[in-house]
C-alpha cells in the first residue's frame, strides 16, 4: 500500500447545536508547562516559546512565575524573561498574564508595569499546606493583600484554584469544599475562577456537577476556566462537557508541555494542540493556528528531556 | 514534598444526568492492536492476553482475525490461537468475536465452531480498493454470501465500516456516504454496526451528526457501536458525545495497543483503561475491572516494542 495522499491537516468541521461561537484558549505552557519538566529551559528559549505562541494566536499566554528562585528553579529568571519580553514586545508583554505567589511577588510585577496576575490557592488543607505551608485561612490571608493591591493598581487578577476534582493526600475532594474555596477568592476581588484537575482525575460528570454547584453560589460560567491536566486522558473528554455547560475558557499547553509532580506520568496540561483540533472540528473560532502551535512545539522539543505528549502534535509534527 | 500517601487507584464517582447504567466495553486489543504492532506477538501470549482480558470482565474481545497469513502476518497464527482457547476455555471460547475477511475466513469459522464473526467494510471507494482490492459495490458483493451464511449458521455478525469520520487518501467523508454503507451492510443481515473513526480526526459534532443522520435511516443506537482512534486525541471526547447521544457500545484496546497505519503516530485504538477510568467516574457499571487490565497491559507490554500510550495504563501501572 502506497503512502496516503490526502491526509488531513485538520479535522471536517461539523459543528455541535448549542455551543459558543467562540472560546478563549489559555496558554499556560512557559509557566505550569515549564515549571514542571525536569529541564531547566535557558530564558532565551522562553522568550521565544512565549513569542511563537503570541505569533500562533493565542490571546493569553502566561509568561512565568515571580516566586522565589528557591521554590521553583524551572523559573528562576522570571525577571530576565519579563524584562526582555518588554524589551522585545514593548508595552504588549505588559498584559501577558504572570503568576504572583505573594505581596512579594506583586512588588516585582508592579515593578514591571504588569497589568494582569495570577494567583494560585488550594482547595484542599492538605496541599495548602505542602505547597504554601498555609493552613486554608492562611492561604486566603495572605492572598487578600496581593489581590486588593492588585485590582487597586487596575490588574486583572485570575485565581488557580487547585486539587478540584481529587488530591494525592487527601484523594476525593468533595464539590462544596471547591464552592467555598472559589466564592473566598472571588470575593477578595479576583476576577476569574480556574478550576484545576491538578492531578487529572476527574471526569464529566463531576465536572457538571461541580459548575452546577458554583453557579449555584453565585459564580456563573463567564467568570471560570477550566484547566485540566491528561494525567489520565480524561482532559479533552472533560472540557468537552464544561463547554456544553456553558465555560468558554480554557488553560492548555503548547504540546502537553508539564508533568504531573504528584503522579508517576510524564503527562502534563491538556494539549493547546488537542484542543484546538477539536474546537476547529466544532467550527468554534479560537483565533490560533494549528499548525504554528506544532510548529512551535516542535521547536521547543529538543529543549526538553523527553519528547512532547500531545497526540495532535505527534500526529502533525 | 514527601510523596503522596492518598493517591488515587480510581476516580470519584459522579454520576451525570441522563446516562445510561450500563455500558458495554468491546475489547478489540488482541485484533486491531495486535494488527498494527510492527511487533509480531506469539501465539501463547495471545492466548494468554485473550484469557487476562475475559477475566478482567470484558464481556466481548475480538480474538483475532481469519485472514490470510499473507496479509496480515502478526495474526498468521490465527487458526492457532483460536484451537488453543477452545482447548482452553471450552465452548465458552466459541463465543468470542473473530473477524473474517471473506467467504473462505468463513469456512474455517464455521470449522471450529464459532457464533460470533465480524466483517470489515470501507466507507470510502479509495479506501475499499488499497484495503481489499475492490469497489465499494464489490465489497458488498463480496460480504452478502458472508453474513448470509452466518446469519443462517445462527452466528451473531458485526460490521465494521472504516474511515467514517475521515479518509487518508480522500480527506473528508461526506455523512451521508457512511449511512449509505452501514445501511447496505445492515440490510445485508449485520447486527451491529462498528462505526470506525480509523486515522482518528474526528470531533464530537461530527459524531452527533453521524448518529443522527444513522438514526434517521432506520438505524437506532442500540445497533450501533463507536470505534474510535486516538490519534489525535479525539477518543474519549468522542465516545463521550455518542454516549450521551445514546450509543452503549465502544471499541477499545488494552492499553491503547495498536498503531495507525494511515499516520504517523504510534497512538492506537482507544485505551480501554481510559474508557473504564471515565465510565468508572461517571458511576456507568461496565463489569471491567480497571486494575485487571491494568495488569494484563503490564504483563503484554514486555511483549510489544514500544511503551503503551494509555495515559491511565502509564499513570496506574
Amino acid at each position: 500500500m502506497t503512502e496516503p495522499t490526502g491526509a488531513q491537516r485538520g479535522p471536517q468541521v461539523v459543528r455541535e447545536p448549542g455551543l459558543p461561537d467562540r472560546v478563549t484558549v489559555y496558554e499556560v505552557g512557559p509557566r505550569d508547562g515549564l515549571q514542571n519538566e525536569d529541564a531547566v529551559v535557558p530564558a532565551a528559549v522562553k522568550v521565544g516559546l512565549v513569542e511563537r505562541l503570541l505569533d500562533a494566536g493565542l490571546p493569553y499566554v502566561e509568561a512565568t512565575s515571580l516566586v522565589h528562585p528557591r521554590w521553583v528553579p524551572q523559573l528562576a529568571d522570571a525577571a530576565e524573561v519579563l524584562g526582555a519580553l518588554v524589551d522585545r514586545l514593548g508595552d504588549r508583554a505588559r498584559d501577558l498574564p504572570v503568576l504572583v505567589p505573594n505581596e512579594r511577588g506583586l512588588d516585582r510585577a508592579e515593578e514591571l508595569g504588569l497589568r494582569h496576575v495570577a494567583v494560585f490557592a488550594s482547595a484542599t488543607e492538605t496541599f495548602a499546606r505542602r505547597n504554601l505551608n498555609r493552613s486554608l485561612d492562611e492561604q486566603y490571608a495572605m492572598f487578600e493583600p496581593v489581590v486588593a493591591r492588585a485590582r487597586a493598581a487596575g490588574m486583572r487578577v485570575r485565581a488557580y484554584v487547585s486539587m478540584c476534582f481529587g488530591d494525592p493526600w487527601e484523594g476525593h475532594v468533595p464539590v462544596e469544599q471547591v464552592v467555598a474555596a472559589g466564592r473566598r477568592l472571588m470575593d477578595l476581588g479576583a476576577d476569574q475562577l480556574s478550576l484545576g484537575d491538578t492531578i487529572g482525575v476527574g471526569t464529566p460528570g463531576h465536572v457538571i456537577a461541580l459548575l452546577d454547584a458554583l453557579n449555584a453560589a453565585g459564580l456563573p460560567d463567564d467568570v471560570l476556566a477550566l484547566h485540566a491536566h491528561d494525567t489520565y486522558g480524561q482532559a479533552l473528554a472533560n472540557v468537552s462537557a464544561a463547554l456544553r455547560h456553558g465555560v468558554t475558557t480554557f488553560d492548555t499547553s503548547a504540546g502537553g508541555l508539564g508533568g504531573c509532580p504528584y503522579a508517576e506520568s510524564a503527562t502534563g496540561n491538556l494539549a493547546t494542540e488537542d484542543l484546538v483540533w477539536m474546537l476547529d472540528g466544532l467550527g468554534i473560532d479560537t483565533g490560533v493556528s494549528l499548525p504554528a502551535v506544532v510548529a512551535t512545539s516542535a521547536w521547543l522539543e529538543p529543549h526538553l528531556d523527553h519528547e512532547l505528549t500531545s497526540r495532535t502534535y505527534r500526529a502533525l509534527r
